[in-house]
């Protein structure tokens, strides 16, 4: 093969000539961006749900091609938890397709009238949404986040440049395919939806410096990955750090509802971000609902870091450090302690926990009011499992993340949370003395 | 004077101890955040009325500081301009007391709920809002942007952290004096309102780094200032940068009132950010607005720079140059040109604006309505002038800045521009499945 015939995914190995492709890429989806801006809602509805149908039509190819990537990742000694990440079946794929009909679903944000008032010199002003423009997505192994995030994005008016992991290259390329359809069904540009050349970690830093092309970065994986996009980035980024949250079971909790939440909150999945880490009991009840608390989760497998009053209840409780109470395990582990009532409770958690999702457990309508007032944290949760945080579970259809910073979005990141707003004022001729 | 008798201040200058003052400044604005996060609406009002009498009381004092640093800036040799920026006089402080009344009247903006629904599991889920928490001032010359951007803070419910220019330090001091008045009236810690210890321009550096001490820094001034905050900054930014503004006039504006918007676009005050620096006319009207419109600048003593047709209209217009359609110029001079249509206006401010305010004269309501979805600003305006692009005469009381950025807050940033949210979710024991 020479070098003038060599595709150019090839090519892109080349670190200028990847610059160049990357810059040509930006271009096309600034100038992409511009028409799904003003596309109509059932443009990008009719893409959405031609590209779920042909999701589901391309599932034997989508399936080949992760089939090829599970391969090359188990002959590079992948981890089982980063392969069973990357690994796509039949289900995977029907419920990425089934995602992107959901999003279909959604209302359209864009073009919404937030608010609107009139000034006394009679100027009518409307703060009205439109999208953010170029969205970059940055992702690890799960090759379904390919849907879901081109989803979002395209109906929030905004075109998507994709940098999918390396290992899941080939499965997000064929889903990529099936998306593209869907634009091209629609009469979409196919520029709305990007992956970046080449899977080359390089193409992470071109990225990371594309401003003016790119509006804003959303990193989505492990700490190392969003540490080193905000590190690196020009741009900015809307990030997800630690999930290091609390259950508080208060004096006024009731027995069976909070053995109930806290199992849930720990256990149901403890490697998902609102996985509950530290256990607060009110020492008005450390007698009554501590022991059998404490015993649900020994039983379930979880093992149980505590205070003294939490050791006294059981053998298997371990001493916790310091450190246990600032800790994301987002494995079957938590720490435990016996507090003096909510405002303990909040103390404790404004000290260690990571503004994430905190929930109270309690019969009382004012320590509850107390608790989610001084509660700093992106969700707060009143007798509810911690695990509720997450965008499906909120109503949004779907989230490309969930943000801990406080500028700009909060918590879960739907198709609402991809937006800005314009101010459009209407005049009869007015001037400004 | 011994070490140990020396005032702060005056420590402020060894690096090391300025930056330990600094970190606890910090750590003071953060507790005071809490104390204000909770704050009552009442308390908030009191102490910003209560804060205008206390400058007005002060007036003496102020305008006293004020004339130290007056005489200092003559004597290093500062411009007429920023002198003038500088100096406040009986009116300019009554203006400040007046401006803290006036967010006074505001609505609160905190623990509104934004949006709540319930889900088809009986979570009830309310979005809140939430303060951001300490806010980092950087401004330059103008004095009474202590008493604006302390204002704002605390009626949104933010600790404030300002650093003044250097030359306008006393004066900031002694407005600062009298907002203190105004918190100890209200009960609320004086924390809540802190100048960085020193004027030394290191005092920035230090800010910028104060990640998780400060929440968002928004610079207040010229270009240079503002580029150095974002690329230094560990921090995110608020910033304004360039109000490059265009008025269109289409083929169906109205002459008269074409004349008077772009007149006034132009020349009410040309240093102001909404001031407008290029002309578009619709060629349709080529012969008919275009040779009043650009004799009313000429007249009114501003330069203008066109194209062929514009210069075909007055021997005084010079020829623009590619350069022209992209300056900001916030002088009397504006570059003009002739296009085909609303379309090629659009193009032309895609092309060469900065996407901060810009207007349509017409009568024709669907070529408003392109020019509308069209131009892609924090402000569009139809049949207005540009200069309305500001806080006060959107309603909202008053503005901190003037965001360019599409993330979190587009265009003027008031009070609610100051805030997050939290999600509030209330259930009756749901665990997840």
């Amino acid at each position: 093969m020479t070098a003038l015939s060599r595709p150019a995914a090839a090519v892109g190995t080349l670190p200028v000539e990847m610059a160049v492709e990357m810059a040509e890429m930006g271009a096309a989806a600034r100038a992409a961006a511009a028409v799904l801006a003003t596309a109509g809602t059932d443009a990008k509805n009719r893409a959405l749900k031609a590209a779920a149908a042909a999701v589901r039509a391309a599932a034997p190819a989508i399936l080949a091609a992760n089939a090829t990537d599970v391969a090359a990742g188990r002959a590079a000694g992948l981890s089982a938890a980063m392969l069973d990440r990357l690994a796509l079946d039949d289900r995977r794929v029907a419920a990425m397709a089934r995602g992107l009909e959901e999003v279909a679903a959604l209302p359209d944000p864009i073009g919404a009238t937030i608010a609107q008032w009139t000034r006394p010199n009679g100027l009518a002003i409307a703060r009205v949404r439109v999208p953010l423009g170029v969205i970059g997505i940055i992702f690890e192994s799960r090759p379904n986040v390919t849907a879901d995030a081109a989803g979002l994005c395209l109906k929030s008016g905004n075109a998507a440049v994709l940098r999918p992991g390396s290992e899941s290259f080939r499965s997000s390329r064929a889903i990529l395919a099936a998306l593209h359809e869907g634009l091209a069904e629609a009469g979409l540009p196919a520029a709305a939806i990007q992956m970046v050349p080449t899977a080359d970690r390089a193409a992470v830093g071109i990225m990371l410096g594309m401003t003016g092309l790119i509006d804003v970065i959303v990193p989505r994986g492990g700490r190392g990955l969003i540490e080193r996009v905000v590190a690196e980035s020009r741009i900015p980024v809307i990030r997800h750090l630690d999930g290091n949250c609390h259950v508080y079971v208060d004096g006024a909790a009731d027995l069976a509802m909070a053995r109930a939440i806290v199992l849930n909150a720990k256990m149901r999945r403890t490697g998902v971000c609102g996985a509950a880490e530290t256990l607060l009991v009110d020492r008005k009840v450390a007698a009554t609902h501590l022991p059998l608390i404490v015993r649900d989760l020994l039983d379930a497998g979880c093992a149980v870091r505590g205070d003294a009053a939490v050791r006294a209840v059981d053998p298997r409780v371990t001493a916790a450090t310091e450190a246990d109470w600032t800790t994301e395990y987002l494995d079957a582990v938590i720490a435990a302690r016996v507090v003096d009532g909510v405002e303990a409770a909040i103390a404790h958690i404004e000290r260690y926990g990571s503004h994430h999702t905190d929930a109270i457990v309690t019969a009382d309508a004012d320590a509850a009011r107390r608790f989610i007032a001084g509660v700093d944290s992106a969700v707060v949760l009143h007798n509810a499992s911690t695990q509720f945080t997450d965008g499906g579970e909120f109503g949004m259809g779907a989230e490309i993340g969930i943000s801990t910073d406080k500028l700009h979005a909060r918590g879960p990141v739907g198709a609402e949370q991809l937006t800005s707003y314009k101010y459009v004022v209407r005049g009869t001729g007015q001037i400004r003395p």
